[in-house]
């Protein structure tokens, strides 16, 4: 297999399963073509009816093939029913070699391995966690499996790099022309966001709703006019399992000292000022940083001009206590978030395309002041892998990692030196999910390592009473106490590409020994 | 000139000025193609700079050149200043043949005339309202006008019939990033839905604003992911003026009896009904009628299901009382409505797209129960000029008449028999600008006339105390008063042409006589 080796030192093949593949070559390096994919006309008449009897109905009308491409988001993460149903509906009428691309897969998708067994999934272009991306590593999937970050999505659907031929929305609420939103309704999961970029490109639009108003349903995250066909079923899911394991706030010492060298790290940089921006997420650290910011934001009577994110009640205890002007909502994690998206004007929803596509006009990640970032594991030249295990084994997707990586003036990555007998800082990262050159702090809970090439935060940091360290140390720390780390066992097969935001190839995973 | 008769019985040139016209054929005759054209891509970086200093460097950053095509929204109607400064900058910079593309024009626009004249404006595709319709009807303009109805516009937009080069979008807030919305600052005009589906297609992107507040403007009308470059002026309008001529309600004795007669109309069809739908408007006898609707709707106590329009105090009223669960803006006409905008989330801003284009998934009219609009002229066989005036001069554009002709289940249009000498129904309207085909009532101060062709409504209508005439018996009495109307006189050149909203040709407009 010829291949070429990419600026963060891994050989990608030329071609792979008769796709070209780009090396990826640095920041901003690979360019945009002139024009976006055009999405599809319709032509609805006066009393043409789009709320169908069933699924079936539906698939049917959008006239689905084997072989095409069927499109999921993840709102509902671990509560979500519609990806299964839509799947095994697919599957019972019949149809093989599906493309799915979810915006992300949840231990709640394990039924899909079923369908990838069957041959009924040929592929998967989307974060594939949990269980389908462990039976990926397993090579039980056909074909390829395209990992790209939320903003690496949206541009590979507004360029037509990846084609969806039917969008399913499950929609908290929806009326009989199409008009949607995640905020009311027994199922509601806020932002919708999303499903937004699938809606204008996809070939056919199908809402999913347990909850079918009058027209016209507002506010509208998903629009009518982008909307083919409108289905109602009883429950599109358990929006009490959008906490899952990763949105709770971590309570234990390690990971709070995490927390609290990540935000002394923004005060000791000039990150944390009057006005800053920061960009919260979901993981237990993220979220103890989250809530440590809106303390220290109160207590010098700053105010953030917004947070972002993955938005929790943290975040919304931050606006009500009058530190943050703005919410920006790409994501809403708990119901007091989802409460606050309804009854805030300041509290606004936002898409990954305005957030994060990398070919757009200008996206939010551009202008973040800061971002707290998890990682499986972290090399001495300050790559970042979120993917894989140690082990080998794809577990994660990559969110907006790459995306917030790039764009804020200060990306930190949190994670201690080594869990157990596995050394998270270490010498090459079994994956390279964010490239060190988008990479500015390693945040522990011993003290940081900062980017050598931010030479401007090494400057700021001299004569401060944070702890700096060389990463090597780091690294030196936790071998002493795992011993260095052992390759993974793989097979020749690769199963997974790491797309950089831009379309480029970062890393490739290949199967793991069983 | 070979020409081909359309489904109005007009003669049409089979081409025109390099363009290859198709004939009108009838209501949803002219499918969509599969596509739309794409939008484009931008490639903006962390530290990018959008905000420019001057309108000049605006210009010259997107590359304006001689030929190219330059977009404009109406929100701010009559007080509108951005078309003229923007316009008059590209004079000054030297630039000749420009294609404006408005969504509207208003007697404000009269500048423009000149740069017809100097060869500035070559042509116009969109509504050509006032002086400059009036300079265009006397070959003034070396170009064609294109006029195209709200949706068609869109439906020209989205297909790439129409190509904008730079939009320039007058903004009365806006961000550095480019997030704009018409709701706050001294020049409010509400809803900036004329201005999305340009933001969206148009090459470049550029907002002009007058009040630049910080990162992120809220609500986000205008998404900076769509934005190339944000200037700032002193002033974009006087939105005193958005309140013009045409959006003061009817107090003249015979438009009173004309809104009561339309009324009268939708509660003897049996249109009028709890959970109705329908649409205001802007002229006089369409506010007086959206009034008398909700007293009725009052003391009924009916709740519509929505108004949508051209918003107005009478709309807002309407929903204070608790008559009417939603509205959808798509203009703000008075400061009323645009403080319910603001605060009222049953208050919905719309685009477009969203309302009237023909190929989309499916617009709001095709919903619509009923819809009020003005005329200058209809004919015996039920067509409607609203476009140009009995001598034969373009004075008006389409709005959103030909595709709430269609929609909406009743639309009616509300004029009297004759003004002073001139007889308004008549055999032959001056100029098609809604089909016959389209229009269901004929609505006047002493009765009403329905379309042959809707034989349910004359059903409905036997019995009822509504007077209903042939209309051959309304011209009949508008000549015994005025004569038999001359043809106006015409030279040979055609100066503009009347689009239906799918992109066929239903008249077109020629030169008068001096």
């Amino acid at each position: 297999m010829k291949t070429v080796r990419n600026a963060v030192g891994r050989d990608i093949p030329v071609e792979l399963e008769g796709r070209k593949l780009k090396p990826y070559k640095g920041l901003f390096r690979n360019p945009p073509p002139k024009r976006k994919a055009g999405g599809y006309f319709g032509y609805v008449k006066p009393g043409d009816k789009k709320l169908l009897a069933s699924l079936e109905d539906a698939i049917h009308s959008c006239k689905l093939k084997n072989g095409m491409t069927v499109s999921f988001h993840h709102h509902l993460r671990n509560g979500d029913y519609v990806t299964n149903l839509v799947m095994n509906t697919i599957a019972d009428l019949g149809f093989k070699n599906i493309t799915v691309a979810p915006s992300a897969l949840f231990p709640v998708h394990e039924p899909l391995v079923d369908l990838i067994d069957q041959g009924v999934i040929h592929s998967i272009e989307g974060s594939a966690n949990g269980p389908v991306g462990d039976a990926i590593s397993h090579g039980r999937m056909k074909g390829l499996s395209i990992l790209r970050s939320h903003g690496g999505r949206v541009r590979a659907i507004e360029s037509g790099e990846l084609k969806i031929d039917i969008a399913f929305v499950a929609a908290p609420s929806a009326d009989d022309q199409g008009n949607s939103n995640g905020m009311f309704g027994k199922s509601a999961c806020g932002s919708l966001g999303y499903a937004v970029a699938d809606s204008i490109h996809a070939r056919k639009v199908v809402i999913i709703t347990d909850n079918l108003v009058p027209y016209p349903c507002t506010p509208i995250s998903i629009s009518a006019d982008y909307v083919d066909h409108v289905v109602e079923i009883p429950c599109i899911g358990d929006n009490q399992k959008i906490v899952s394991g990763t949105t709770m706030i971590a309570t234990d010492p390690q990971k709070l000292s995490i927390a609290q060298n990540a935000l002394d790290l923004m005060v000791h940089t000039g990150i944390f000022r009057n006005g800053m921006s920061f960009q919260a997420g979901a993981g237990g650290i993220s979220l103890a940083t989250t809530k440590f910011l809106g303390e220290l934001l109160k207590e010098k009577k700053y105010v953030a001009c917004f947070i972002d994110g993955g938005v929790t009640e943290h975040v919304v205890d931050i606006y009500k206590n009058g530190n943050c002007a703005k919410i920006l909502n790409g994501q809403s994690f708990d119901v007091k978030s989802i409460e606050d998206l309804i009854s805030n004007p300041d509290h606004v929803e936002i898409t990954p395309n305005y957030y994060a596509n990398p070919w757009n006009k200008g996206s939010l990640v551009n202008i973040l002041d800061a971002v707290v970032l998890g990682a499986t594991e972290a090399d001495i030249d300050f790559n970042i892998n979120v993917n894989t295990h140690s082990d080998g084994r794809l577990l994660h997707g990559i969110g907006g990692h790459q995306d917030t990586a790039v764009g804020a003036k200060l990306s930190m990555m949190m994670m201690p030196i080594y869990r157990k007998k596995n050394a998270i800082i270490r010498d090459r990262v079994t994956t390279v999910t964010t490239p060190y050159q988008a990479v500015d702090a390693i945040v522990t809970d011993i003290g940081v390592a900062i980017n050598p090439e931010r030479k401007d935060l090494l400057k700021a940091l001299k004569g401060s009473p944070m702890k700096v360290y060389d990463i090597k140390e780091f690294r030196d720390m936790a071998y002493a106490q795992t011993g260095t780390p052992a390759e993974p066992e793989y097979k020749d097969r690769i199963v997974s590409i790491v797309q950089f935001r831009d379309g480029t190839v970062l890393d490739t995973i290949r199967q793991v020994k069983d």
